[in-house]
Parts: C-alpha cells; sequence; structure tokens
C-alpha cells in the first residue's frame, strides 16, 4: 500500500525560488574579478537565474546539454548554478588548475555545449577554442568588451545574455534523478572522471549539510565558502545557503590570509569553509596584524586533514569552532563532520582534542564501513584498520562515460582510504591505500607522520612516501622543505618523532626538496615523489 | 539524461539503524505508566524494533498491514514506531481521548490487525473488543498478567513477544513511497479522516525538522516531547531525534507542571515540545516553586496559538526560546516555525516581539500563500488575508478511503485557515475558516479577541465566536470562563478590549461559563458554542 502524501521531486529550481521568495532582501556580496565587491540579493540572483535559463533555450540549447565554468567564487557564478541546472541543463564546474590537455579532456568528455568563463581566464580559452569542438557558445561572465570579442571571436557576453531575456515563468518540471552537475576528479594519476550528480542526491546532500551535526546553516549565518565553486560545488554551500536563505559572500579570486581576514571582519561572516592551506593564510594574517575573526563562529575545514595545531590555533586564539570535515567528489562532497557527543564535554581536553583531530561522523543518509582485503567487513573499535567504503544518497554511482557497474564493490563505493571507525562512527583516516607504507607486514601511515613533520618549526611543508627496503619492503622517508632561512638538520628531524610515534615507524631517512610536487586540487603527487627518491634505501 | 548516483530509498529503518548503529550508547529514557523511571538506549530500542517485526510477521501480518496503538509516550511505543514501519507494517496511533464510537470508527476505517495499548486504557480496550472486529490481536505493552489476561482473554503481552523473537538481521528493502503511518485528524464536526503518510515524507520531514531554522535537533540536545505520540507522530520528534541520535526522554502520562519540571531538570532537557496548555501549567510549577528550567534552552510551542504573555515569559523570566509553530495533521505535521531573521536582531525589542507572536516561516520543502474565494493568490504583503493553501512534501494528496483526487484544490491543500504572509514568509493566522466573524462585510478573528481576553488576570479560559446580528450580520460574543475565586465584570471585560484593537472589534457580549467544551485534542468545539449562545444578540 502506498502512502497518500503529495509526490513532488525534489529539485535545485525549488532550492532558488524559495530562496528568491522568502529570502528574496537577503544579500549576496560577491568580490568580482577585478576586487570590487558587488551587493545583490537572493532576490536578483533567482531573477538572473530565470533569464539565463530562458537565454539557455534559446541559444537553442536541449535537455540535459552541459553548460561548463571556468570562474571564481562571484555572483554570476551563482547565477549559472542555478540558472542551468533549474532550467533542466547541467552545469560542469571546471578546475581552471587542471593542465590545459587535461581541460580538453573534460570538455571532451562532458561534451559541453556552453562554456562560461571569469575574464581572468580569456587567455587560457582563447588558447584553447580550437581544441573544443563541442562548445558552440563561449561566454565571457562579464559586459561586453570589444577587446575580448578581438581576442575569441563570436563570443558572447554574460551581461548581454540576460539583458536580452525574459525570464521563464517557471523552471520546467524534471524527475528529480535528471542530471544536474557533473564534477571531474582530480585524481594524482591518470585522467579526471566525471561525477554526474542528480537534483535529487543534491537537494539530499542540502539537507544533510544544514543539519546543526554538520554545517548548520540558518538564517541568521553569513556564509564565506573560500572552496572554490569549481572544486565539487563550493561543498555544497550555494545550494544550502539557498535552502536556508543564508547571507552569502562570494570571495572571488584573491584567497590570501590578509584579503580574507578583512573579508570575514567587514561582513561579519559567521561560518566559513576551505582547506587547510587556506585557513594557514588566514591565521598568520590575523595573527601579525593583531585582529580578531569579527562574527565568524566556526570554519568548516576539509579537503585534506586539518593539522591538529590549525585546530586549536583557532579554537584557542580566535575563539572559532573547527568543523573538520572529510568528503570526495564522488560523495557530493560531504561524508563526515566533527561534531562531539554530549558525553565527550566531561571528558578531559586532552581526550576532546584527540577525538577533534578525526575527521568526524557521518549525518543521516552516509554510510560508513571498514573492510579487509576480502571485502569483509571490519569491527567498529577504533583501531581495525581496512579499507574505507561508503554508501547513501549522495554517493555516485558509476563514473560519467564508464561501464555501468564498474564502480561499485558489492554496493559500496571504495573510497581508496585506508580507516579506522569506532563505535560512535568517528572517522580516522590512515591513509590513501596506495600511500600507506607496509613495513615488515605492518601498516604506517603516511599522513600520520607528515603531520608531525608539519608540526615542527623549521619545516614548511612535508611529505613521507613509502620506499622500497631489502629486508622491510618498505620503509618511511621523510620529504622536506624547509622553512625561509632554516636549514634543519636530518638527525633533528627524526629525533623530532621520538615519543609521538612508536620507535619502528620513524622514518629511516630525510631528503630536502625545494617544492612539492601537487596536482590541480593541492594534492601531493606522492607517486611522482616515489620515482624521484625509489632508491634512497637502497643502500 | 540520469544523474549517476546511488539511488537508496528513503526509509524510516534507516533511521532507526543509524541511531542504534553510531548512538547506540544514547540515553532514552522512559517514564512508564506506573511512574517509574526507565533508562534505555538507541541500541537497545533498535534491537527490540528487529525484534518486534519479526514477532509481528511471526503472527501471520502481511505487507502494509496496519498496527494501531492506544499509549503513552514510552520506550515501548517508541520501539513499536520503529519495529512496524521499518518491517513494512503501517503504525496507526490512536488518539484515547476520542469517543469509543470514534475509536470504533478508525479501527473500523484503517482495517486494524494489531492493537498495541498501555494498560491504563485496559479497561477501554476491554469494553470496546467485540466492536473492533478487524483486530485479531490485543497487545499489552507490559510483562504478562494474568488479571489482564483475564480481563480480555486472548490477549498477547508485548515482553513475552519480544523476548521470544529473533531480530531481524535486516529490514525488508521497501519502495519509498510505500504507507509508514497512519494519523486520524480530531475534526470539530464529522468522523476523525485518516492521514497515510509514506516512509519518504516522514524521512524529508525529519531532515526539515533537525534544521536550525526550524526545531534544530542534534546529538547534542536532549528531547522532550510532551505532545503525545498518539498526537501527529509526536510532531516527527521521535524520527528527528533518531536521525541525530539525540537523547530522548519519553515523559509518561503524567504531564502536570510539577512533573514536568523536574523532570526536565532531572534529566537535563534542553529541547521540549507541546502545546500552549502544557506550558502554562509548566510556567505556573516553576514559578511557585521558584525552579529554573535546568539546561532547557527552546521550547517548540503548537497545536493552537501561543499566547503572546507565554512567549514573553519563558523568554524573560526563563531565558528559554519559544519556537512558535504551526502544522496540521494533513502536514505531518510541520508547515512554520518561528525564528527571526538576521536583520530583525536590530529591530526595537517592541517589533522583535511582534513578530515572535507570528506562527513563523517555512523551511524548504513546505510552500505556502493565501487566496481570495476565487482561488487567485493574494500579495504576501503581511494584510492581505485569504484562505491558507499548503503543499509540500509531507502533505497528503488524499485522506485515507477517500475518492482520489476529492481532497486538493488546485494541486494545494486548504488549510480551512484564513491567514496573511508577509514577504518573508512569515505566517499569520488569523483564524479558521469556519470561526472567522463577518461583520458588517469586514472579518474580525476570533483569534485575536481570544488572545487578548486571554490576557485578562481575571479570566481562565475564553472563546470568541460569531453570532447573529440584525444589522451587522454577526458580531463577536465573548465566552469567559472566570479565573477561581473571580468574578469579572462584563464592562471590565470589553473595557480591556481598548486600544487593543479597532473599536468595532470589540465583542459586543460577554456570556460566562463553567468549563468550555473541548474535542479530543483539546480544541474548542465553537459550533458547540454557536448553539448554545447564537441568540445572544437577537434582542
Amino acid at each position: 500500500m502506498l502512502g497518500q502524501m503529495m509526490l513532488e521531486p525534489l529539485l535545485i529550481g525549488d532550492l532558488i525560488d524559495h530562496a528568491a521568495q522568502w529570502h528574496g532582501q537577503t544579500e549576496v556580496v560577491s568580490v568580482e574579478t577585478d576586487g570590487s565587491k558587488f551587493r545583490t540579493s537572493w532576490g536578483q540572483i533567482g531573477l538572473n537565474a530565470r533569464r539565463l535559463g530562458a537565454a539557455l533555450q534559446a541559444l537553442g540549447l536541449g535537455p540535459s546539454d552541459r553548460c561548463a565554468t571556468i570562474a571564481w567564487n562571484n555572483r554570476r557564478h551563482l547565477e549559472i548554478y542555478f540558472g542551468t541546472s533549474s532550467a533542466g541543463f547541467v552545469l560542469h564546474t571546471i578546475n581552471p588548475r587542471l593542465f590545459p590537455e587535461q581541460i580538453e579532456h573534460v570538455v571532451a568528455d562532458a561534451q559541453d555545449r556552453v562554456l562560461f568563463f571569469d575574464a581572468t581566464f580569456l587567455p587560457l580559452v582563447a588558447g584553447l577554442r580550437d581544441r573544443l569542438p563541442s562548445v558552440r557558445h563561449f561566454v565571457l561572465m562579464g559586459p561586453a568588451s570589444p577587446e575580448a570579442s578581438a581576442a575569441l571571436p563570436g563570443l558572447l557576453f554574460y551581461d548581454d545574455l540576460i539583458a536580452g531575456a525574459a525570464p521563464l515563468t517557471a523552471w520546467p518540471m524534471l524527475n528529480e534523478t535528471t542530471a544536474a552537475g557533473l564534477c571531474y576528479t582530480s585524481g594524482t594519476t591518470g585522467m579526471p572522471k566525471g561525477v554526474l550528480y542528480s537534483h535529487r542526491s543534491t537537494v539530499l546532500h542540502s539537507y544533510a549539510a544544514c543539519m546543526p551535526d554538520v554545517m548548520g546553516f540558518s538564517a541568521l549565518d553569513t556564509v564565506l565558502p573560500v572552496v572554490p565553486m569549481f572544486h565539487v560545488n563550493a561543498w555544497g554551500a550555494p545550494y544550502a545557503a539557498a535552502m536556508v536563505g543564508a547571507r552569502l559572500v562570494l570571495p572571488g579570486p584573491r584567497l590570501d590570509g590578509d584579503t580574507l581576514i578583512d573579508l570575514i571582519r567587514d561582513e561579519g561572516v559567521t561560518a566559513a569553509l576551505g582547506v587547510p592551506t587556506i585557513w594557514r593564510g588566514l591565521l598568520e594574517a590575523a595573527t601579525k596584524r593583531g585582529l580578531d575573526m569579527g562574527r565568524l563562529n566556526r570554519t568548516v575545514i576539509g579537503g585534506s586533514a586539518c593539522p591538529p595545531a590549525m585546530i586549536a590555533a583557532f579554537r584557542e586564539k580566535f575563539g572559532v569552532q573547527v568543523i573538520h570535515a572529510w568528503g570526495m567528489t564522488e560523495m557530493s562532497p560531504l561524508g563526515t563532520a566533527n561534531h562531539l557527543l554530549a558525553r565527550h564535554k566531561s571528558l578531559p581536553e586532552a581526550d576532546q582534542n584527540k577525538l577533534r583531530e578525526s575527521q568526524g561522523r557521518p549525518a543521516f543518509g552516509m554510510q560508513l564501513r571498514v573492510v579487509d582485503e576480502s571485502g569483509v567487513p571490519l569491527p567498529n573499535d577504533g583501531t581495525a584498520q581496512g579499507a574505507l567504503q561508503v554508501r547513501g544518497h549522495w554517493v555516485l554511482s558509476d563514473y560519467f562515460n564508464t561501464a555501468p557497474g564498474s564502480t561499485l564493490s558489492d554496493g559500496w563505493f571504495p573510497t581508496g582510504d585506508i580507516a579506522s571507525l569506532n563505535s560512535e562512527g568517528f572517522l580516522l583516516l590512515r591513509d590513501r591505500a596506495k600511500d600507506v607504507i607496509k613495513s615488515g607486514g605492518e601498516w604506517i601511515s603516511s599522513v600520520e607522520l607528515e603531520n608531525i613533520a608539519l608540526g615542527h618549526p623549521d619545516l614548511a611543508d612535508a611529505a613521507v612516501i613509502g620506499v622500497p627496503h631489502p629486508k622491510w619492503d618498505e620503509r618511511p622517508v621523510l620529504v622536506a622543505v624547509a622553512a625561509p632561512g632554516k636549514s634543519p638538520n636530518p638527525s633533528d628531524l627524526l629525533a623530532f618523532y621520538k615519543g609521538k610515534v612508536a620507535n619502528w615507524q620513524v622514518p629511516d631517512a630525510v631528503v630536502f626538496t625545494d617544492v612539492l610536487p601537487r596536482n590541480a586540487t593541492g594534492k601531493v603527487l606522492k607517486n611522482r615523489l616515489r620515482e624521484t627518491y625509489g632508491a634512497t634505501l637502497a643502500g
């Protein structure tokens, strides 16, 4: 017997309609590409999204045609987020830090029909144009510019498109499983792979994101997504902010610490989202200038493991709660968020801090498990380490353009992480499966060794890799980048591990380099390091 | 093109599994029917729910068979909530305050197969037994009792059922639109009508309920649903608490102010839910005994309009935020919740208080509009009054056992309320459409006049009805119940309206009565009052 409730689809168009109707006056502050501030509102964003939907229809786009962006976090990007998906097209956000041949690959793989881009990227796009045959319309996100037209003949201008279109009176009625967005992973090996989100997965992800135990967005918040809108939908923040009518501050291209601390204070930001690298700059700028963080009460930190020292600095120096979170492009991206439980509040401070280093626990809708090498689930005892698998409403089932059924394992998505889970669902990522060091049959976490090294005052950056060893199969080697003006001694660095890990886990050697190789989203290319330093312990 | 995300159904079984797996140690405190406290946990509730599912299968129940309850808020009721729906049966909660012939009607209408009941209701059920032919199994919610068996031959006992069943290893896989629960409205006229919730509607309602701008449940909360579990699923609190792993306190049968204030303080309740009548008792008890409210930080108040004086008392005397909310059985029930917006925080206190009297604004997923008598939408300007209509993921499409398509109007559910909406979505209920007073072509809100009367110190209760008038068609009459030991003067009562409403809205007369007639959920039976006092102004 079926229930007798209204069966309305879960659609992105309803998110922007909700924000535009009931939070129409609430500000969206956009730092433009030229650094100026532009103040608009959810009402205006919603109206322009409807104009854009009409304009794309007028350009001849059909259902589910892909619309790509190469853009910063700004108001036009936000309008494109909602205008494309709500009108039945697919938003494909491209990371501008991809190599040109990777951009060429993802545009071809997606078969993008339209490419929107900020002025910053005109040279990039003009140079690539002939290698992007699927793209019929190039749209510069700004007003008309003869110089830009000269650089890219046939170029359209976003502001003209919007100005010339009567807004759609209503979004088309879509099935909730219709494709809404497409993001490509930035793997450390091989070409990026596409993840095709649906309207349903995006709306359910937004509900979960707004829960107090995740990001806790409300209409009282001013949300600053520093994480780029070209990177996994800025962790879903634009959708979640629309869902609750939060005030939104979009920071544009400049993300240095000085710029961010001013923006946070001037705009009364209450919640910010970003990766540890960004927050390092923010903490340094605030400390150097002796500034507090205004109304900021929490930062969501993910993308890579947050160093414990950073959690403590936000908390103790600035009274800002760190919500340590973990996710993946394949997961929309939210997997876990670190909020202590009621019973933890009576633990000694040191134990609470230890818990805060975990990646946190899953919200309803996300399931986690760790399995052994045969795929058998391991106990959630906080110590058993195994391969992390996930499933849920906002987890992919197949990569775009791959053979159906080739991605999941027993209905679960294998994340490629080695992790443990405790009985309360707290996840501790130990390492990427391909980076974990297998020494004499035991696993050593490269991440744990890196976190310790990053706490050494003479180091600016660090990676730990496993290199072949005649007796132990593999042993850890620390690849270190000295801080400016420092010349740390290898034996001192290794002594720094004393008492922090078991003796047999301490790296066997240190090598120095000027800069670590990283991919487009800032992940260290450890395969490159293993190639370079693989013979370090060959004797 | 469809998205490529996992398509998992939204199921109630996943709610209890989430709570049992990751919040297994979190307490559920149950005040039993005999007044004793029983401490269990989400882990144990989940295990017993799986035992119950198996036991019901063993009793021969088939898919979607209805399982009724007549019970207080306690742990066994909670296990039945999850054990029935998760196993594919339909939970039908019955209000014990219905008249016996109404109970007979709803059981027959639902075709209940099993009836669970607390010991309190053994005489009621034994007396009704022969008039409930659809019921095959009567189950007393407690341990075996020879006396009870004698009173109701063939009686089963819940604790035996659970003890004798091996827990299901997994819930059956269901379609998310499968029926999960059934509640009957308690209309003030006619027989109750059934609302058949689905798994999907219940899970989506839970996500919305947990949002900070609704009830904001988290794992840090200790939630006390004073609103009965037989009344619209205790406003969804059991499901929402499971979704986030909140600690749950179930108060049993005694809901007087003294009992509640002790429970709130002793158990560290942070969030409580209930109707104004209950909170009146709580405020009186706390004031009389000079007690604070412990860790309580918010109360969700709905069911009927919350008097402004109550909002102020909680806020100013006890530092407790009132979340004034509105909903209906037909809406699962949450429609709106009153949380001010960021911009309201800078308004003068009096303006903020005025906003707090509104029923609040809708969360994403709930749509509201007011229409004129032709069904044309009215402006959301805060003044235009019209018939309130709603639609959304947790609004009914048809009443149970009625002709499909007979309930909605143009795809919207007509609530039967007269209301206005402002541009920020704040809803102000003016009156029930059938209770609004039409005087000389103008509408007068009976609710507004009642709220003023309830602020008079000499009155214990009050209702305002429209009665026929030779010149103005209808005029308001105040039906007043004097406070104990008071003998208010009619002209003083009418003078009390001076300056609070326009002169032409002041009632024409006062009549006194000892007690107002109410239905099973406490709503005043105004049709009865209109019959009794209809000739008051006949001259």
